[in-house]
């Protein structure tokens, strides 16, 4: 297999860490998406959405969107569960991550990290309503893991891979983590995780 | 089993679709999201994050997330597919839907159809946004059905559900479905199918 990524994405991160949590060997190939590397015509011959990460399997095909290349790399592993319903709220917080998380908490931290547009307006006021929503998504976390180490029926599964993906990294977007503190336990059991590596660790050569 | 669901969302119909074409009863609990009803205390009991639909199940627990209630009611039928990767292809449609279409798709149908914001610089800069980023979805969409009926492996899936609920009203939101005749043919082929409802048809009654 080849991954197609940006060291410093989350998103990408998701299937890094995947990756290492399962053992599989790789390719990796670097896509500076600040060059516009994922507009070229050859990247969008693999992902016609213009976006990281790309998964490229052996037979030549691709699969895109992060946290479906956490359901092919995890179904058959212990880091999805058995059960449908189950399955079925390990869905419901991927979700939750691509529609209310990560919007508000990595574009935060891409604009404030990487992108640095100029302050209009727009951007003022966009900012300002991302980190109100991404506050929000940090407190259903923080309510959520009260009581209970992982997202999903107890154990360690793709929901908590990729909610921790931006969620570790969330003050680079301007968000303190001090106000959760389920949060800031469940982060210290995610990284405790035999097989864990850290966002930018250089992926294992092949 | 019963859905809590404002009749004009989208994401709502989605349940509500597959709810028809699997032939199950549910009670219908309407939910007013212009009057907040989603934020009220009993509401925020059954999901948190303050969104509708929500499914309540005969055991008294809830799912949230459209898309993760489609996976819920759809992965014991032929709307799910065999193989691994082709359910994995369904579940990079079901991201792509909620990331890269309904934010900006079905957030211009409800801005210009029901919230009807004051045009502030920021509203008519974000519209803009939206409007340029749901035609590249539709494009995206356009070009994969280019020689093929449905979205994954030749077959009717929970990916086109979740796609044709924003897609069949794009035109409420300001997008011109014309320049996408791959789409409006499949968007024939999605409403031609056995057990297929309108988008407001009322519930069957419980």
């Amino acid at each position: 297999m080849k991954l197609y990524d940006y060291l410093p994405s989350g998103n990408g991160y998701k299937a890094r860490l995947i990756l290492a949590h399962r053992g599989l060997r790789y390719e990796y190939v670097p896509v500076d998406i600040l060059r516009a590397e994922t507009r070229t015509a050859g990247f969008l011959s693999r992902n016609p959405n213009g976006r990281i990460p790309v998964l490229e399997l052996d037979d030549g095909t691709h699969l895109c969107e992060s946290n479906a290349i956490l359901f092919y790399l995890g179904r058959d592993s212990d880091l999805w569960p058995v059960e449908l319903l189950d399955q079925a709220r390990v869905m419901q917080w991927l979700f939750f991550e691509q529609y209310s998380h990560e919007p508000n908490i990595a574009t935060a931290r891409f604009w404030l990290g990487w992108l640095k547009p100029e302050p209009t307006p727009y951007y003022v006021e966009t900012l300002a309503r991302k980190q109100e929503a991404g506050r929000a998504a940090l407190q259903v976390m923080d309510t959520h893991l009260a009581g209970q180490p992982y997202f999903v029926g107890g154990h360690f599964t793709i929901a908590d891979i990729a909610l921790y993906a931006y969620t570790h990294v969330a003050p680079e977007g301007g968000f303190d983590l001090m106000p959760y503190p389920n949060v800031r336990a469940w982060l210290d059991r995610v990284r405790g995780q035999p097989g864990h590596i850290a966002m930018t660790e250089s992926p294992r050569p092949t």
